[in-house]
């Protein structure tokens, strides 16, 4: 069995990828040091224990790496800021090997690599359950607030969601294919939330559910969002989606409205702004203080882990 | 039992103790804004897992959040740094109620106020094994690295150590007294660490044992480090350690070279500087690869838990 100073090696050799001058201190010290020209800095943690937020069972140490850090670096553009620096702190079985170790910390690097961000310090240890927390910091110019949407918004978001959703379900019936791969490997498009941080007034990314979200904006601005099926409906990615829903005998919506984990993006802008590619205005922001679709009040108190 | 909600509003109140200016956005987004104007940045993370960091049945959740706060921030402190914000992350067996994560979030929001730092974000997540993770950041004026030490310096810490490691093995035969105490809930010397920063070459805290941080400064700087047990054994606090040692058969010399988790503080800085209060010359740094303890080579990687 490998040692800690061995995995930690390893980690160093997958997690040191450029250099980068303004590292003062990278890996391998008691802390890092950063030379940091960021101001404002946004900064952000989330944890991912096996079983609960993944499982080796279907999905690959490189996939579980990449969608652990994809859901860190997703919070970071959901503030509209850009991802620099990531911590890494694991907790992982006994008996590890250095294999293992390097194609999850490779899934990780790439992920963040693939945004320009470097992994600057880490902690290992032992666990029963395979435990990862990822903190990243990044720089913000103007943050985009839960609390910023304003009354006469336009409500976009940045493709249907539920795909993961529906990945998790066809994965629970024992497929693995194309749709299913986005449950294990989520898509985040960064680049679209960059886009639409450039005009948004308030914005998060949907990983705990479309409506979960929509009701942190709508508590947090004080307002009230009235979402319309019809122009889900109409969007590119439906049609797939309900084909899908209806031959595995799902309630589509089940997934639109209530899947996790898709890190798509929603936002509300000024009314009648011009879109960036791809974005698919879902309703409007109107005074009140609820979520409604069609009319009908929607309650969600997001994915209750502890009830 | 508490829903999730319930838990993250119990947090928000305990972390959020202070107004900072400076905090632009705090717990409750996608992620926290700092207008920081920290440069160079110093950061760490630490995680810290049920069983094997720390167990309830001998710890409050107040000394375990105390505990692992502490550790984090001993690591800032090594790099001569002031710690200044906190993201905590935290799996948590399902059933934890509201008065539980008061209280183990009073621990943490107290030891970072015992330094003047904030918590910030974090993360909240079900698992069968506590896990807490924390990434603590903070500004680094000239960072001390284990790369510093220089042939002729001399090698100094900040109290005998051996306490926690002491107190591990007093609450495995049963017994709950002061010492034990301090295996629970270490005290950091915080200030002590201040003061060797401003002279000091290279620098430790002792988290994995002194032989450990020793053996990483001679790596690192590629030097000798030769220690005296007269110089340890003369010193306040060493009568105190070995008669404990003596009443329970153990070897005072394994506690104080070998003992972790004291985060008391090894630095080595030029030969015959005026140390600051309570600090003790236990060797000096000589051309060579190796830590020496009265002529004997010592070889150790730390505390192995992978092996």
């Amino acid at each position: 069995m490998a040692t800690e100073s061995e995995l930690i090696a390893a980690l160093t050799r997958v997690f040191t990828q450029k250099n980068d001058e303004s590292i003062l201190v990278g890996i391998g010290d008691d802390a890092a040091v950063i030379k940091v020209p960021l101001t404002p800095v946004v900064l952000a943690t989330d944890m991912a224990v096996e079983g609960s937020h993944f499982t080796r069972s279907w999905s690959t140490l490189y996939e579980i790496g990449a969608k652990v850090a994809s859901a860190n670096l997703a919070d970071i553009f959901a503030m509209g800021g850009k991802p620099e620096y990531l911590l890494v702190a694991a907790a992982l079985p006994s008996g590890f090997s250095v294999a293992e170790i390097e194609e999850l910390a490779g899934g990780i690097a790439d992920e963040a690599a693939s945004v320009g961000a470097t992994i600057v310090g880490g902690d290992l240890t032992v666990s029963d359950q395979m435990v990862i927390a990822i903190s990243v910091f990044g720089s913000v110019g103007r943050p985009i607030l839960r609390s910023g949407a304003k009354v006469g918004d336009d409500v976009v978001i940045s493709k249907v969601p539920g795909q993961s959703a529906a990945g998790f379900d066809l994965l629970n019936r024992g497929i693995r294919d194309s749709q299913s791969l986005e449950h294990r490997n989520p898509t985040v498009e960064y680049q679209k939330a960059q886009a639409i941080a450039a005009i948004a007034h308030s914005m998060c990314d949907i990983s705990d559910g479309l409506i979960s979200e929509l009701t942190h904006i709508a508590k947090a601005s004080g307002v009230q969002i009235v979402i319309a099926r019809s122009e889900i409906m109409s969007a590119s990615g439906f049609e797939e989606r309900e084909r899908l829903a209806v031959e595995y005998g799902v309630d589509v919506w089940q997934w639109i409205l209530h899947g996790g984990e898709d890190h798509a993006f929603v936002a509300t802008v000024p009314a009648g702004s011009n879109l960036p590619s791809g974005f698919i205005k879902i309703g409007s922001v109107v005074e009140g203080a609820r979520v409604l679709v069609d009319g009908f009040i929607m309650e969600h108190e997001g994915f209750r882990h502890f009830s």
